[in-house]
């Protein structure tokens, strides 16, 4: 990503107290982006074009058809997304749950919009690296590796926050085979980083792969310990296929993050466009953002 | 809405500068909401259920397959979503720009995510009512009466604002027939209305009907005025199906406005899910929200 | 349905053995037909249109998007779609073939592509009406009166045949309140009727309105006696929505059914064009067929 | 394909001429069936399970959403599906054609259900093959040859007729990648092919691959020739993705051959069922069939 789509992607926020800069956080959803196979990609159609009908006075309207899955581009998983031995957090029965067609507990819908600290953990520039290996683990060593790049270092890591950890996957987002990386594995915490990250009791968790896992050479997504950590036993939503390369691009480790949602009632998931909040500080010169 | 169901609206956000309040402005989706015929409605379905499918480890997924329009629900209108005579917003050939199915110009991925000031234009307040008549038009009277109300008037509405228009039609979200209201209309600002609030150069208008125009009884969406006046001449997206009602009960007429799309690439418009962030008060007694 | 338009549904087949008249029994599809609340209805959009992208030989393709559910327009119902007290036809737990996600019992690709002897039961002829009543209970009366016209009567009637039931609902098609006739109800064989259809052993049923069952006044779809009867008791799918018009215009009583549903698996129904084949008469005066 | 999975696409139909043999000729519909990268697949979810919702009379039902495209699986293309030069058959130009959303001339609904003669052309016979080699081209020679097995040869195609190719690629069906055959290509009729069976001016063509057309390795579906010469030039409905496995293995090069699509208003093509209609000879021995 080059420094000019970078910029593309910082918008300038007003508010009462002051002006600042968000930064997108989302990747664009068009058909070709990557889909997991476990879940629908994306497709858009037009269902009404301009000319196919034109009113009395001149106007004409176009619209769309979409149809999607819920873990499809940028998105959040709902705690309903997974369940361990047939329950969800809480121990609540998944079979109960589910049992109307969608979720009465644990649905997106319960995850409120959200406005919080925010916690950039970038793994590629604490190991010197562009991006992370296929198939690499990201444990404690490279998390607290990354967490020494913060400002006040682990130590200053706060409570409740939502906790972005990048690989630099996001770079392949126009590569669909090589971001799903079927074969070579996927970068990504493992069980111990997962643990490491829970104890920060984090709001959030999310990163710019697919799974917010550890995914192995040739092992698929045959094991989920991280979700499992997360949405079951924590109860802690989490975040995928988010493009961190601008953020990272402006060293920005600590930020205000948003997320807010789609309210679909009582599906495992939602498309979202999260945003990182930073004060307005003069543009930062091109090369430090290349 | 009850002053309950009200308090489960508002959201707290910490950020750096302190803590906020954030008032959520969108209605819930699902498969009953009101669905304007022109567009297709919102369709759900659990492609996969808890116990479909268990892994090794104990865990189990659940998924979904969405089908959806880009106007349903609470929703932005991109400004490739109407044409005047063949052309989009500058003068663009409609023909020209969804020539490969999707938009190239002015798709919905084009709205910047935005941060800026927001202005609620409560009319049923300031005439006194509950809620608008069916069919009833805006016109710059009221929309001047709902202004008066606002902390310095209408001289203190900042250019370049997202300007929301409260009908209380968002009180009728629950009962699609009266909310389409095809027979005796729906309320919502007239040519004129649509005038008044151009002046004022916003960034975004809104409202909280299936369209942000007047509609008279019978004549359903032949003519369009303010949707042409909006995004074919003066490039301003309009917000519709927004709930104002939580956002109207605690007497906000200025407030910061968060929105950002989905960025479906070349689409008329996106489901949203804008956010109203207002200082954190002391949390108001119950009878001031009811 | 004027003689032109029937005209327009005799198709001529040509096979080794001579030749034969088919006469379709389906409702064409598009977005405004008639659409039972419990089920989706029928979304198509092009997805490509000619010209969005033209191939070096200048040829260019257009394709589309469908949205449907199974019970959409003409169709059949597998013994999948209905259930009592947890089980399926033959004794088989509905958790339990429906726990993968698809039905692994009595999904539609279990229904073969079948040829057999069909017979009308023509109930407007037989009582002297255009089309019957809404809400009006098609009982054993109803059915031996129109099986009296058929000949050789009732007696002639085949055991594995398929028994269509002729309300005159299909004259409806194209005013969908009217044809899903909420409130006033829908004519269709009652339990009793049910049962008398039941005792020739058939092999399908049909009718042409939404549901294949006697629907009251005000009642909605609240009990269904005739799908348990010949879903769940006596394993025959039954088919809805079919067109009878023509058939009845051309005063055929007897004829060769052909039904192939789509392979859908573990679908609950399939939409079908079923054919009656007619041996090739000379064309009838048009004022028999009016 | 063994000889058991054949016996279970053979079914017996009853007329009142006679009893006869019907072999499905459509491959089954699942979602993880092969699927043109031009088009959609197909989706399929169980919208509600029984036991949702239950009725007081102890009934449950079960249904559906559908996703698909209209060239997904077995399937007809419609006249409208090719232009040349912007011109469908017939020289009707495309975009007047398509301005509305969905078509006005040859949309798939103008597809008559046909039952007429069927001719196979099982080229690995005639090359004494198991199927062919990917990037094969079928030229006239080879077509030659197997109209040369056919009795009476190819003097006795009748016009008019049903005219199907077999390549043997129907046995990689529950194989996508090898079906799809993206790098080595895929076997069909070349332009000079096309001719030779366009020549007996069938009614239908088509054959067991994903095009009907010889896809040279390494090209794609960058020339349709075939396309072309059937549907712009000549008129000719194509069916493609064809299981012709079973009537290839009853050494059946004669046969009545019914299809039905269904009538999907403005569309480009359907999904179909067709079936091979033949005399109720006795059952043949396994051996013959295998």
């Amino acid at each position: 990503m080059t420094a000019e789509t970078q910029a593309a992607r910082v918008y300038a926020g007003r508010t009462a107290a002051g002006s600042v800069r968000m930064v997108d956080l989302a990747q664009p959803l068009h058909p070709n982006i990557p889909s997991s196979p476990s879940h629908p990609g994306y497709k858009h159609a037009l269902l009404r074009r301009h000319g196919d009908a034109v009113r009395v006075d001149g106007t004409s309207g176009a619209n769309d058809l979409l149809v999607l899955g819920t873990h499809t581009g940028t998105h959040v998983d709902a705690l309903s997304h997974i369940s361990h031995d047939g329950l969800l957090h809480g121990g609540i029965p998944a079979a109960d749950a589910q049992g109307t067609g969608r979720f009465t507990a644990h649905g997106v819908e319960s995850i409120d919009p959200a406005l919080l600290p925010g916690v950039l953990l970038d793994i590629p520039r604490a190991l010197g690296l562009e991006r992370l290996e296929p198939g690499f683990p990201v444990g404690p060593a490279e998390l607290a590796a990354a967490a020494a790049l913060l400002p006040g270092g682990a130590d200053a890591i706060p409570q409740g926050a939502a906790l972005l950890v990048r690989t630099g996957w996001a770079q392949l987002w126009n590569d669909p085979h090589a971001f799903i990386s079927h074969d070579p594995g996927v970068p990504g915490p493992d069980a111990a980083g997962g643990a490491w990250l829970a104890a920060f009791e984090p709001r959030f968790v999310g990163s710019d792969t697919t799974a917010f896992e550890h995914i192995p050479a040739g092992e698929g997504h045959a094991r989920l310990p991280v979700h499992k950590l997360m949405l079951v036993e924590r109860g802690v939503p989490i975040i995928e296929m988010l493009n961190l390369e601008t953020l990272a691009g402006l060293g920005a480790g600590r930020f205000d993050f948003l997320i807010a949602p789609l309210p679909l009632t009582g599906a495992t998931g939602s498309p979202v466009r999260p945003l990182a909040l930073l004060p307005d500080l003069p543009a930062l010169p091109a090369e430090e953002t290349a």
